[in-house]
């Protein structure tokens, strides 16, 4: 923990943490966070979709009801209108104010989730993120584990994995490499953490990464 | 009423009414699907923002709240993704089935309102289009009106205008000229219809221009 700068005035940070669901994401941003806090920093953590109160209505369109209520072109608008509401209300205020902001998924996952799902869309995927987002994290923190584990880790904690579950292994193999390609593609943004390990550890090496980004 | 073509089989039209809150817009669709229906045509009404279940829930994000709750931004992408919605689930399936829409409003409010309100966003707007919708009404009624005849109009009809009487004259005055400019550059697909006569003559000239549409 000493090695964890304290928190500088005015300089805000923006991370988000990526990977398959069940990969420990929301565990990660609660140590990571409760470490920030206790080393002086302001810390905002919030998740996508959602993350302001348009978002998370927008979220709910896109994550109730049916599973093929939208076409993949309405989804990606939907996403990046979420993401938009969720930069300008929430994200960029906290920033402004020198806070951290953890964000549980970005648009790495519509990259990866919406690009697997339709690669004729990936193109216009960037097109609309460079329109209307033109923001990264300065970091980006990929969890990357085996999907079995990570579908096994998800059940054993109880959560709602049906949407993992519902879409077969073959897919969320295939999720994993499309992760693993961004952060070959932005090695210096996007850093790969192993989560198949116990979560301290996990934590211990986000936090270092993260320290090291605040030096 | 004769120089009505009857319908063909296969051969679906799209026809969209556009023009300021308070024109008599819904009023002569009501009209306009009276007489192609009596004609033999199969008519499908539906409106913007809506016209589908899915469109239906983000026309309530987009109306309902407080005014400023989405940036231009944020709206704009709705606003398309609604659209996408529209087009694919409503529009087209009755088209493909021979029918003739009749839409109040389409692509041509968003240029006009959202163009007005962002001009910046006016490119944007074009592209989002070309990307997500492609494809325009075969034919466009633009009921043209004062603003403030419009506004009286509508107050007699007992209709909700705030919208309408919240912005202001000068921006429904912008709106009008917005609308006839969007004519003067698509001639052939936007015809203007002098709205400030009695509904049954503004009726007769958008039937016939539509007969001769289908002709």
């Amino acid at each position: 923990m000493s090695a964890l700068p304290r928190r500088r005035e005015g300089r805000g940070h923006f991370l988000s943490l990526e990977g398959v669901d069940g990969a420990g994401k929301s565990t990660q941003i609660r140590l990571l966070a409760a470490a920030l806090r206790a080393a002086g920093h302001e810390v905002l953590t919030t998740r996508e979709p959602g993350g302001s109160p348009g978002a998370e209505e927008i979220r709910r369109l896109l994550v109730e009801g049916e599973g093929r209520r939208w076409s993949a072109e309405t989804e990606v608008l939907l996403f990046t209108a979420a993401r938009r509401d969720h930069l300008e209300r929430t994200i960029l205020p906290a920033l402004a104010r020198g806070a951290l902001v953890l964000s549980d998924r970005f648009a790495d996952s519509t990259r990866v989730y919406q690009g697997l799902a339709r690669p004729d869309l990936a193109a216009e995927i960037e097109r609309l993120h460079a329109a209307f987002i033109a923001r990264e994290p300065d970091l980006t923190v990929l969890i990357d584990m085996d999907p079995a584990l990570a579908l096994a880790r998800g059940r054993a904690r109880g959560g709602a994995e049906q949407r993992f579950e519902g879409r077969g292994a073959a897919f969320q193999t295939a999720l994993r490499a499309g992760f693993l390609a961004l952060a070959a593609a932005h090695p210096g943004r996007i850093r790969t953490i192993d989560g198949a390990r116990p979560e301290g550890e996990v934590a211990a090496d986000i936090l270092a990464l993260v320290g090291r980004a605040l030096a």
